[in-house]
C-alpha cells in the first residue's frame, strides 16, 4: 500500500488579495485555514463580494473537519456564515477573533447553533490526523496568529498574515523563538505571506505612528479628525494615548468603530481613561482644541461617517477651517479615487488634511522583504509555498526565498485549486479542484454567472432599448406600431426623433414578415438591423431587446 | 472710465487631472492655454472621454483669437478637434506637438480647414493685447514648452507641465535662465504645474532609465520587451541606445508606438542606427539574446500589443521563460489594477518582469516639491495660481508657495470656472463661468447628461425587468398575460418560478383596474410593487420598466 501524503489545496487568496482559505488535507480528512470575502473587483458589476468555492470537501469522500482562524480580518474570516451554512464544523480561534466572528454569526441568526471555540497561542487542538498550535504574530488587529500544524508527515507552518515589530503597541510581536524552534525541530512546508514581496526593507513599527499622532495633537489648533480600520485596535489605542497625553476627549462615530470599540474594550483589549469619552450631548460644549474624534470612513466608503463629514452631511460634526484631519490608513486598492475624493473634500472645507503620501500616519500590517527574509532562515523548511497575493507578489516571494539558497524544485507557486501533494521524500502539484469565485448579490449565492456580469456590462456602457411588438395569436399578424423603450442611451426628450426613426426601422426589418411564423427568427432580425442602426447613428452599442406580445 | 483687468480663468484642470485649458482675457479678447482631454473616471460608464465646456467663449460678447499648446500630451491636446469643430482658430505649437495635433486633425478630417502655426521657444507671438513667447521645459515629450505672456497688465508665467532634468536624454531641460530674466523683469502671475506637488524631494532624471536599461539590456539572457507610453519619445532612445550598446536589434509593436517612433523619426527627433529596425518577417531570424522589442500596452489597455502578448493573443510574439519584460511607465489613476494583471499574467506564462515598484525602469514627467520651490525661487511673482492637479494637490502646492514667503492672499486656489480678475494693484476671484464636463459617447458630444448616467449605474448594479401589458384600444382592457423580460438581473433557465410569480404581481397590482385609464397612474403602481416583491425576493434592486402597448 502507497503511504498517503499530505494534500496542500489553497481555496483562494493565491493569485488574489482576498477570500483567503488554505486546506490541509491527509487521507480524507481536511482542516481549513481561513474563510475569508474578497471585495468585488471594479468589472464584478453590483456583487457585493465574492467568497470561496467549497465544493471540493462538500461533494467527495473527503471530509472537512474544522476551521482554523489566523486572525480577524474580513479577507481570513467574512465568508465564515456562508461555509459554516454549507458544512457547520468547529472553528477555532483567539478571544478578539472570536469577538468579531460572535457579531457576524449573531447578525446572520447563526450564534447558537454555531461551535466557536477559543484556541489560545501555545494551545494545541487535534482534529483528525492534524495538531494544531497557535503563535503569536504581529499584524494590524489584535490577537493574531500563526499556526503551527503537525502532520503525519511532517509540520507544516502557516504565518497568517504578519509583519515583525519589534515595538508593538499592544505587545504582540512575531514569536520568532517559536518560529526557530519549529526550524529546528524540522518543518516540512512553510506557507508564509506574500503581501508584501514587492517592497524592499522593512515594514516600520506600529510605535513610528504613535510618534506623529503624538506631536499632531500637540502642534494643532482645533479638532483633531482620525479615521483608521475599525479592527485596528492598536491604532485606535495609540489615539486615545495621544489625546489623553494633550489633554484633549475622544468622541467615536461610525457604527462599526463604535461596535469594536465597545467589544475592544469589553475583552480589555483597549485602555480607556475614565471621564475621557464624549458622548453627542456633551459635543458641542467641548471646545475644538480640547477634541478628538476617532471616526471610520478610512476608505472613503460613500455611508461612512467621515465620508459624510468629507460632504458636509454628518449629523454631528460639520468640518471647519482649523480642524485637522488624519486619514491613519492606506487605500485598499481599488478604493484610491474614493479616498483621494474624500481627501479633496476635506481640503475644499478648508481643513488641513494628512495622509500617508504626506505624513508619517500610517504603517502597514505586512511584512517586507527583509522580514521575510527573517522567518524563511529561523523555518528553514523543506517545501516552500507563498501565499497570501497576487500572482506577482508569489513569483517575487518564491524567488525571495531562492535567493537564499532554497532550491527552485522545493517551491511551489500555486494558484487557487492547485493540489500539492507532498512528504519527506517527494513533492509534486498533483492535480486541480474547483476553485472559482463564487458571486454574492444580495440573497444570491452563486447565481451569478458570466452570462449576468456580461449582459450587466453591456447594459453599463451603453444603456438598453426595448423594442416590443405586439402580434395577433390567431394570423401571426403584426398589431400597431412598434413600441421602442430606451434607458442609459440618449436623452429620451432629445432624441424624439432618432426613437421615431427605430419604429420605422422595426417595420422594415418585419417587411415581407406580413405574419410571423417563427419568432426566435424574427427577433434576431430586429436585433441585429436595429443594432446596426443604432450604431451607425449614434457609435454606440445599447443593448437591443425585441419582446413580443400576443394578443 | 475703470482700468480693464486680466481676467485669468480655467476650464479645466484645476480640480481633476486632464482636460487642462486655460482662459486669459483681457477686455474681450481671449487666449487659451492648451485644449486636453479627460479619461473618464470609473462612474463615468460608457463615457469615450472627457472635454472641457467652452460655451464662455461661443455664447458671450467674449471672442478667443488663438489656442496655444505647451506639448502634445492627450491631457492638453486630445480636445482640440472638438473644440476648433466649435470656434476654428489659429493654433500655435512647437514641431513635434504639430506633428501629434496634426495625426488627430487627419483622422477627423479637419487638417484642411485648421491653421497650425509653429511657434518655437524664444519666437513671440502676437494674439490682441497678449504677446506669448514660448521656453522650453523638460517633461516626458520632447518639445514640451511654458508659455510667457505678456499682457497690458504684466506678464503671465504659464510652466505647462514640467519637472527640472539637469541630465535629459534629448538635449532639452528646462530653462531655468529664461525664467530667472523673467524673474528680473518683474512677474505679475505664475501659474505652475502642481501634479506633483504631494512628493518631496526630485524627480530622478531620465539618465537614470538609460543606465538601467543598459544593464537589463546586457545580462538579459533572452528578448527584452519594453513598453512605454506611445509619446515618450526620449524614452524609446534610451530603449534603442541600451540595444544598440549590448547588440540587440529593434522590433516595433502597437499602432501608436509605431506611428509615434515613424514620426519622430521622420522629423529628426528620433536617432536609429542604419539597419537596426527589424521588421516582421525577419522576426522569427532574430536570436531572442539578439533582439528588443519595444511595444504599446503600458496602461494595461485591454486591446494593446503588450496585453495580447500577456493573453497569449498577438499575432507575431509569444512570451516564453527567458523573455524579459519591463514597463517603463506608470498606472496612470485608474489603470492600476489593469496593469498588474498584465504583470501577472506576464509571470504566468514564466517572463521576468521588471516594473517601476520593483526596478528603476520609470521616472515620472513632474516637478516634485524641491524643484517647485526653485521656479518659485526664480520666478518670484506677485500673484500664483496652482495650475494641474487634483484639488489636494493645488492646495499643498498653495502651502509650498507660502512656506517660501509669498503671502496668503497673493495665492488663488482655482477650481475650473473661477474668474479670477487681477491687475498690479488688486487680485480676486470676480465669479464663475460655466465648466461642466463635456462628455463624449461616441459620436455624441455633450448630450450624455446625469439621468443617463444615473441610468447606467442603476442597470449596472442589478441589471433590469421590462414589463410588458398589452391593453385593448378600444376598452382599455388588459388583453393576456403581462409578458416579464430579464437582462443582468438572475440566471433566467434558473428563475422560471421567480419570473412567474412576477408575472402574477403584475397581475395582482393591477386588480381592481379592470380598465387602464390612466397609463402614468398604474405603470407607477406596476413599477413599485414589482420593484418592492423583487427585492424581497432577491435582495437586488434591479431597473423596473413597465412597458403598456396598445393593441
Amino acid at each position: 500500500m502507497p503511504k498517503k501524503k499530505l494534500k496542500v489545496i489553497p481555496l483562494g487568496g493565491l493569485g488574489e488579495i482576498g477570500k483567503n482559505m488554505m486546506l490541509l488535507q491527509y487521507g480524507d480528512d481536511v482542516i481549513a485555514v481561513d474563510a475569508g470575502l474578497m471585495f468585488p473587483e471594479a468589472e464584478m458589476l453590483g456583487i457585493d463580494l465574492v467568497i470561496p468555492d467549497i465544493g471540493y470537501v462538500l461533494d467527495g469522500p473527503q471530509k472537512l473537519l474544522a476551521i482554523f482562524l489566523t486572525h480577524g480580518h474580513e479577507d481570513h474570516i467574512g465568508a465564515l456564515t456562508y461555509i459554516l451554512h454549507q458544512v457547520n464544523v468547529p472553528v477555532y480561534c483567539t478571544t478578539l477573533t472570536k469577538g468579531l466572528v460572535t457579531v457576524k454569526l449573531r447578525e446572520a441568526g447563526m450564534l447558537k447553533e454555531s461551535d466557536i471555540r477559543l484556541l489560545h497561542p501555545g494551545e494545541v487542538a487535534h482534529e483528525g490526523p492534524f495538531e494544531v498550535q497557535p503563535f503569536t504574530v504581529a499584524h494590524s488587529v489584535p490577537d493574531s496568529t500563526g499556526l503551527a500544524i503537525r502532520t503525519p508527515v511532517g509540520i507544516v507552518v502557516h504565518t497568517g498574515d504578519f509583519k515583525l515589530d519589534h515595538t508593538p503597541v499592544m505587545g504582540q510581536s512575531t514569536d520568532l523563538a517559536k518560529l526557530a524552534e519549529l526550524g529546528s525541530e524540522g518543518v516540512l512546508l512553510l506557507l508564509a505571506d506574500s503581501t508584501y514581496a514587492e517592497i524592499p526593507g522593512y515594514t516600520p513599527s506600529e510605535k513610528v505612528v504613535g510618534e506623529a499622532l503624538l506631536q499632531i495633537m500637540s502642534t494643532a489648533t482645533g479638532r483633531v479628525i482620525v479615521t483608521t480600520f475599525a479592527s485596528l485596535i492598536a491604532r485606535v489605542q495609540l489615539v486615545i494615548d495621544a489625546a489623553a497625553a494633550h489633554d484633549r476627549r475622544v468622541f467615536v462615530t461610525g457604527r462599526s468603530m463604535i461596535n469594536n470599540v465597545k467589544m475592544a474594550t469589553d475583552l480589555g483589549y483597549l485602555k480607556i481613561p475614565k471621564g475621557m469619552m464624549v458622548n453627542v450631548r456633551e459635543l458641542d460644549r467641548i471646545p475644538h482644541e480640547k477634541l478628538a474624534i476617532i471616526t471610520t470612513g478610512s476608505q472613503g466608503e460613500p455611508t461612512s461617517a467621515l465620508t459624510r463629514m468629507a460632504n458636509q452631511d454628518h449629523q454631528h460634526i460639520k468640518i471647519v477651517p482649523g480642524d485637522t484631519v488624519i486619514l491613519s490608513a492606506s487605500a485598499v486598492p481599488g478604493n484610491e479615487s474614493l479616498v483621494d475624493r474624500t481627501i479633496d473634500n476635506l481640503f475644499r472645507l478648508g481643513a488641513r488634511v494628512l495622509y500617508n503620501r504626506i505624513a508619517n500616519v500610517h504603517v502597514r500590517g505586512h511584512a517586507a522583504q527583509e522580514e521575510l527574509k527573517i522567518v524563511h532562515s529561523l523555518v528553514r523548511p523543506q517545501y516552500f509555498v507563498p501565499i497570501h497575493g497576487e500572482y506577482r507578489h508569489l513569483v517575487l516571494h518564491a524567488e525571495l526565498a531562492q535567493s537564499l539558497g532554497m532550491p527552485e524544485k522545493n517551491i511551489f507557486v500555486l494558484t487557487d485549486g492547485d493540489v500539492l501533494e507532498l512528504d519527506k521524500e517527494n513533492a509534486r502539484i498533483s492535480g486541480q479542484v474547483p476553485a472559482d469565485y463564487v458571486y454574492v448579490d444580495g440573497l444570491g449565492v452563486g447565481d451569478i454567472d458570466h452570462v449576468i456580469l456580461r449582459d450587466r456590462h453591456h447594459l453599463a456602457s451603453d444603456g438598453m432599448v426595448v423594442i416590443i411588438v405586439a402580434i395577433e395569436k390567431k394570423t401571426g399578424r403584426l398589431v400597431g406600431q412598434p413600441e421602442v423603450v430606451s434607458r442609459g442611451f440618449v436623452d429620451i426628450d432629445e432624441s424624439e426623433e432618432l426613437l421615431q426613426r427605430t419604429r420605422e426601422m422595426v417595420v422594415t426589418a418585419l417587411q415581407g414578415d406580413d405574419h410571423i411564423a417563427e419568432w426566435g427568427v424574427v427577433n434576431t432580425q430586429i436585433k441585429d438591423a436595429i443594432a446596426q442602426f443604432l450604431y451607425d447613428e449614434t457609435h454606440r452599442r445599447p443593448m437591443v431587446l425585441p419582446v413580443s406580445v400576443e394578443v
